[in-house]
């Protein structure tokens, strides 16, 4: 396949775009990540979302110890090019690290955020 | 109110996190932009949604010149603190200058990006 659609996102200056994992059945948003080229065009062969862990420096492969990969359904690009937007099926209805199903758990609330969404799985049980 | 919860933000070396705008009714994503610490403040005093315009390097109101406001039913912040995700009441049905419901109107088909969403208003309208 052409790489001509890399040209049409703007990277940034680290190479990097933000990408929105939404859950393509509830419409939910899970979490925020960062592609590199190679992690978009790594996400379109595997039909799976893999990123580049800013913290790692390397490609992430969503799930790839915890299990809790996404299957990417649609990608879309937003009108200046520096974000994309994953339509995904979590498996295990689990995105985020702390064992919870999206990482935006914090309500702001009477002037602190408040965590309203319960973890479903222990995180020690999720990484062992 | 205190201004606490700034200190569970993780602003980054700009002093900028990112932000989407949900539709609270539908559930689309309509946008990404960013917050300093004065457009967050402004955002949860004012009830709309106030960026940082990082082209301009100024506040933004959105709507401020084309109408579009986002009314903001809630705010909420991602595990690692550099996510906001607002619930907005979109005026207009329109979030995107180019005058689509969202920025978020190209999706990748065929190993291009292929525009699916309708121009519901013509731009030189919205900004005359």
């Amino acid at each position: 396949m052409s790489d001509t659609y890399l040209k049409d996102v703007n990277f940034n200056s680290d190479g990097l775009v933000a990408a929105i994992a939404q859950d393509a059945a509830t419409g939910r948003i899970l979490m925020m990540a960062w592609m590199n080229r190679e992690a978009l065009t790594r996400t379109i062969a595997l039909g799976e979302a893999v990123y580049f862990s800013r913290s790692r420096q390397k490609l992430w492969h969503k799930g790839e110890s915890s299990g809790h990969t996404q299957k990417v359904s649609e990608i879309r690009l937003d009108c200046d090019g520096d974000l994309l937007c994953l339509q995904v099926d979590q498996a295990g209805g689990i995105a985020c690290h702390t064992g919870r199903e999206s990482c935006l758990y914090r309500v702001f609330k009477d002037g602190q955020w408040q965590t309203v969404d319960p973890v479903l799985k222990n995180p020690e049980d999720i990484y062992s």
